[in-house]
C-alpha cells in the first residue's frame, strides 16, 4: 500500500501541525501507513509544544509527489493547501472551517464539523474507533485546542472544545491554564522576527466576492510595540500587495491578555473593513476591534458579508 | 428555534427523497424542529417504496425562503440543489458524492463518505446517536440504498451498504431480493413517460474542465424499446442543449437486468465521450457501455478526466 501523507495549511498553526501529527498516529494505529508533513515553519508557540511533548516537528513538504494519497487535516481551501494540490489524490478532510474553493472529481471522506478546533475532532475520532490517546498525542491535541481558542477565550470555542481540552490535559498530566498561558506567551514573544515574518507566519489568502484577500494574524501581549515598527509594516504589506495583487492585506495584532484586536488595513478594500466592523479606520488606517480575536467567526465572515454586499 | 428544511438534490431519486425523509425523522428525535422537502416530482420506483412502507411524500418546494437554516442530504454542487441555494444558511451536508462548487460563509456540518447511498450514512447516524430506525424509515432507507446500488450490483456498492441494507430489511420486515427486483421494476416501467420526461426525471448537470454537461440516466428492462423513439428523443435533446448552453448531453439508459448501459451522445463533447470510455459512437451516436451502470463512478469521472486532458 502506498504511503498516504497528512498535512494542514500552509503558514501552519499549532492546529495545523499537532492535528497532521494527531491524525498520521490514530490511521497508523489503524493500520494505514501515513506519514505528517508540514508546509511551512514551525511557530515558537507549536515548537514550545513539540519541545514539550518531546515530539519531533514533522519533515517541511515543499510540493506533493504527483498522483499521492493525500489527507488534509484543518483546512480545505486549495490556496492554503500545498501548491500542486491537484496533482495529488486527495483520500480525506477532517476541518472546522468554512468550505471554499474546494472540489474532488471522486467521492471522498469529508469531515467537517463546526467546533474550534481541528483536534477536538480528532479526539472524538480516537473514541469512535475505541483508541487511547497517547500521552504526547494527547499534548500535542490539547495545545492545538488552546491555540486555536486562545486558552478557550475565543467566540469559535464550543462546548465540545472544552471538554476535549479537560480530557486531553488529564491524559497529558497538564494544568490546563498554567500550560496553556506559558505556551501562548512562548508563541507571542516575536522580539526576533523579522517585519516580513511578522506578515507571513500566520497569514492566509481569502477569495470574497471575487476580491483578493490576505489576512495575517498575530498574537502579542503588547500591540503598542508591534505598531512602533507601522512604517516598515506597511512598506512591507504594499510589497506584498503587488505580489499578489490583492485587493486588501489585513494585518491583526491580537491582545492575548485582554482579547481585543488592533488592525492594520492596507489596499483598495479599506472602505470594506470600516463597514465589516463597523468602525473608522484612523489616520494611521487602523482600528481597534473589540472582543475581535477569531480570524475565522470574527473577521472572515463579518468581511466576506461586505464584499459581498 | 426557526423550522429546518432537509431535502435532497432536484430531479430527486430515491435516495434523495427518503434520505431527506430519514433525516428528518432523526433530527425530530434529536429534539430538531426538521421538515423534508423534495425539489422535484416523485419517481414510480420512489412511490413504490413509499406506498409499500405507507409514508406520504415531502411536500414540493420551488424556492427556499430567504434567510432559511437548511440541511442538504445525497448533493453539494449548488447546480444540483435549489435554484436559491445561495440565500439559505446551509447548517449541515450529508452526501456520498464528490465535491464540487459548493462553498459556505461560515463552518458547518458537513459529513460526505465514500459509500454507495446516503441513507448508509444515516443508517449509522442512527446507531451514533442510539436511535432505533423505525419499521417505516428503515424501509426506505432501504429502498435508497437498493436503487443507488441497483440491488447491491454497482461498483459504487461497498461492504458498508451491503451490511446496512440486510441491517434495514431485517428492521423493515421484507426480504431483500424479492421487493428490491420488484422495486427496481416498478421504476424501470417508462411506459406512461413523455420523451421529456425520459431526458428530466434523473438528470444531473456537471461542470467538467469548464465544459457543462448534462447526464440523464434511466432504468429499463428493455433498453431497444426506449431507442425505439432515439429521433424524438434527439430532437429534444437538441432543445435542451441550445436552451442551457450544454457542451454534451449525455443519455444513459441501464439495463437492470445485464447490468449494462446504451448511452446517446449528443453535442460538441462527443469526441470527449469515446476519449473516456474508449468507445467509437456508432451511427446513431450510440455506444454500449458494458458494465457501466453507475453514473457517478464510472460515467461522471472518466468523462471528467477526458475533458480535464
Amino acid at each position: 500500500m502506498a504511503k498516504t501523507i497528512i498535512f494542514g495549511h500552509k503558514n501552519p498553526d499549532t492546529d495545523a501541525i499537532c492535528s497532521a501529527i494527531g491524525y498520521a498516529d490514530l490511521k497508523q494505529k489503524l493500520g494505514m501507513d501515513a506519514e505528517p508533513v508540514r508546509l511551512g515553519a514551525v511557530s515558537k508557540e507549536t515548537q514550545y509544544a513539540l519541545d514539550y511533548f518531546e515530539v519531533k516537528a514533522p519533515a517541511l513538504m515543499e510540493e506533493v509527489e504527483p498522483g499521492t494519497d493525500v489527507i488534509l487535516v484543518d483546512h480545505n481551501e486549495f490556496q492554503q493547501s500545498v501548491a500542486n494540490i491537484k496533482d495529488a489524490r486527495i483520500t480525506e478532510v477532517v476541518d472546522h472551517h468554512r468550505i471554499s474553493n474546494f472540489e474532488t472529481s471522486e467521492p471522498l471522506y469529508f469531515r467537517a464539523e463546526p467546533v474550534g478546533c481541528t483536534a477536538t475532532i480528532l479526539n472524538k475520532m480516537y473514541k469512535e474507533n475505541g483508541i487511547a490517546v497517547p500521552k504526547q498525542i494527547a499534548g500535542l491535541l490539547l495545545s492545538a485546542i488552546i491555540s486555536d481558542s486562545l486558552l478557550l477565550k475565543s467566540p469559535t470555542c464550543t462546548q465540545e472544545d472544552v471538554d476535549a481540552a479537560h480530557e486531553l490535559a488529564e491524559i497529558a498530566g497538564v494544568d490546563l491554564h498554567t500550560y496553556g498561558l506559558e505556551m501562548l506567551k512562548a508563541g507571542a514573544d516575536l522580539g526576533d522576527k523579522s517585519i516580513s515574518e511578522l506578515l507571513t507566519m500566520d497569514a492566509k489568502e481569502f477569495s470574497m466576492g471575487g476580491a483578493k484577500v490576505e489576512i495575517a494574524q498575530v498574537n502579542a501581549v503588547d500591540t503598542e510595540q508591534i505598531y512602533a515598527l507601522q512604517t516598515e509594516i506597511e512598506a512591507e504589506i504594499a510589497n506584498l500587495i503587488k505580489e499578489k495583487e490583492l485587493d486588501l492585506f489585513l494585518f491583526v495584532v491580537t491582545d492575548i491578555l485582554n482579547n481585543d484586536s488592533e488592525v492594520l488595513a492596507v489596499g483598495n478594500g479599506k472602505s470594506k473593513v470600516e463597514a465589516a466592523f463597523n468602525v473608522d479606520l484612523d489616520h494611521r488606517s487602523r482600528a481597534l476591534l473589540k472582543g475581535v480575536v477569531s480570524r475565522k467567526k470574527q473577521i472572515v465572515t463579518a468581511l466576506t458579508e461586505a464584499y459581498e454586499k
